[in-house]
């Protein structure tokens, strides 16, 4: 399948659930002669020379994107400037340098001085992922039928968008382009919002005293369980995320508060109507997600009701 | 099977997808002679009939509690006062009177005065339910492995405790008792405000104008769509349980507020050390859940990730 290569060299900084699923929905579809990967756990660099998610495997980042024409940060943006500053002298003239980070704004400011001129900027941001971290938990299909969307710098060359477009279709994902900041006010309210929400009512939850953890966890399947998916997350992604999206987040955030206050507003008043017609429209907005594809259709998630349960 | 019988008459007041799972789950035990089935909708009522989900079907309720030993409504909290007013001339002395509401202080206040006091008057909640509504939705496993909970009044004998507590441990429960109150404010946190933010951040998703809805559709898999399962939940019965649990809503309500001022603070702020914190934190608590059986281990509720993915 030597005619699907689409490039010689890729090197994968950071081989976490993201970058690891990266890795293997490259090896999947061939898309490149040699996988350098580069991790600064030597447990996770391990793991993935054992899972063998690709052909060189590297403490040293430098060395990593020695000769590479593709560079993908798949590391919490926290780490960017540091791995950039590293990593700056030994990229290639005419590489594409990208990343799989939550925000972008941030990203663009961070590395754009940092890097070269002679190499393509282009941030990316794949909208998959579970709450799941490290390489074994990563997966080729991650990417399949989901967004991937890239912001791609003014300096960027069409033709480097385009090439970077083509290898995230060919790992199964629609790439959208947008601009860096319209992408954070986006992911301020898809996803940043939703997961300072759940990581909030599992925190207040833990903290009651007139109700007791056992009853939390016992009586959790009444909605409350939904939420601990995405408040499982990795915390120090999740950490950068909300330091380098700030502003984003607190207006949305903003305009969650003042639709609660009328809600908590409606509930104090006994506002049945009101609280029946918000009710009635947010239905709708599921079955548009399903439409598109981006959720199941089968109940609780798919859940399986029956995988623990001894039978009587 | 006839050993297994534990009621020789049981009456199901609403057979939508609580009542269609406790009559699936009854007649896969085989715990009654005769399952009478009673609903207000004629189209679920004919439903249910072509589903064979009883032995009788009847527009009246009054004609499905006739001679039953245990009667169970399963209908929004909003209707007991009017069921229960229809058919208290109709219950046979010692008949056992429950039902499977999501509040239940309110439920004692209003049916204690309107039931007869021949009857056993004990209130009950199964903790489970999907996002789905209607008889054809429901399945016998529905319970398994979750936990029931019982309020019985004051009145009720311990007898008639015991046989309800058997029926749902038959049909797959773990069963908890407690006094309304107290059920009330475990359930406000476990359930009744994460569905209130839920449906609240659906609202506000669907509300802005500098994202489209488009938008919030495609890239929703960031997080937004785990919102979006409980926020299609039934709007009649979600409604009813905000009119009707006010108190200790707003009490938790109150404290996941308080906390989110505090988190809106740290982002604010930049206080990454309190950002990790908390994020690392409610890690444990899913761990907890899952180790209780409430809750899967797969990644992303074992959502499907290839279903309906074209192949490339």
């Amino acid at each position: 399948m030597a005619d699907a290569i689409m490039f010689d060299r890729i090197a994968l900084i950071g081989i976490g659930l993201i970058g690891s699923s990266i890795a293997r929905a490259i090896l999947r579809a061939d898309l490149t002669r040699e996988l350098a990967i580069s991790d600064a756990s030597p447990q996770h660099l391990s793991e993935a020379e054992k899972l063998e998610l690709g052909h060189s495997f590297h403490h040293d980042p430098v060395e990593a994107v020695q000769d590479a024409d593709l560079v993908i940060l798949c590391t919490p943006v926290g780490t960017y400037r540091t791995i950039g500053e590293q990593i700056a002298p030994a990229l290639k003239a005419g590489a594409i340098v990208s990343d799989v980070g939550s925000v972008k704004e941030h990203v663009v400011d961070t590395l754009q001085d940092v890097l070269p001129a002679h190499v393509d900027f282009i941030p990316g941001h794949p909208i998959s992922g579970t709450e799941k971290s490290g390489p074994r938990h990563g997966f080729a299909e991650l990417f399949d039928n989901r967004f991937c969307i890239l912001t791609p710098t003014e300096d960027a060359s069409q033709q480097a968008v385009d090439r970077l477009k083509a290898l995230w279709e060919a790992i199964g994902s629609e790439v959208e382009i947008m601009d860096a900041k319209h992408h954070d006010l986006v992911l301020a309210i898809t996803s940043h919002v939703p997961h300072l929400i759940a990581y909030n009512i599992v925190g207040t939850a833990d903290d009651l005293e007139s109700v007791t953890k056992s009853e939390v966890i016992k009586f959790s399947a009444g909605g409350f369980r939904d939420f601990t998916r995405i408040a499982a997350s990795d915390p120090i992604m999740w950490r950068d995320v909300f330091l380098n999206n700030r502003d984003a987040v607190l207006e949305m955030l903003g305009r969650f508060l003042e639709d609660l206050s009328m809600l908590q507003r409606a509930v104090r008043d006994s506002d049945g109507e009101m609280l029946e017609s918000l009710f009635t429209r947010t239905r709708n907005i599921r079955r548009s997600i399903i439409d598109a594809g981006q959720e199941t259709d089968a109940p609780d998630f798919g859940r399986q009701h029956h995988a623990e349960t001894d039978s009587e």
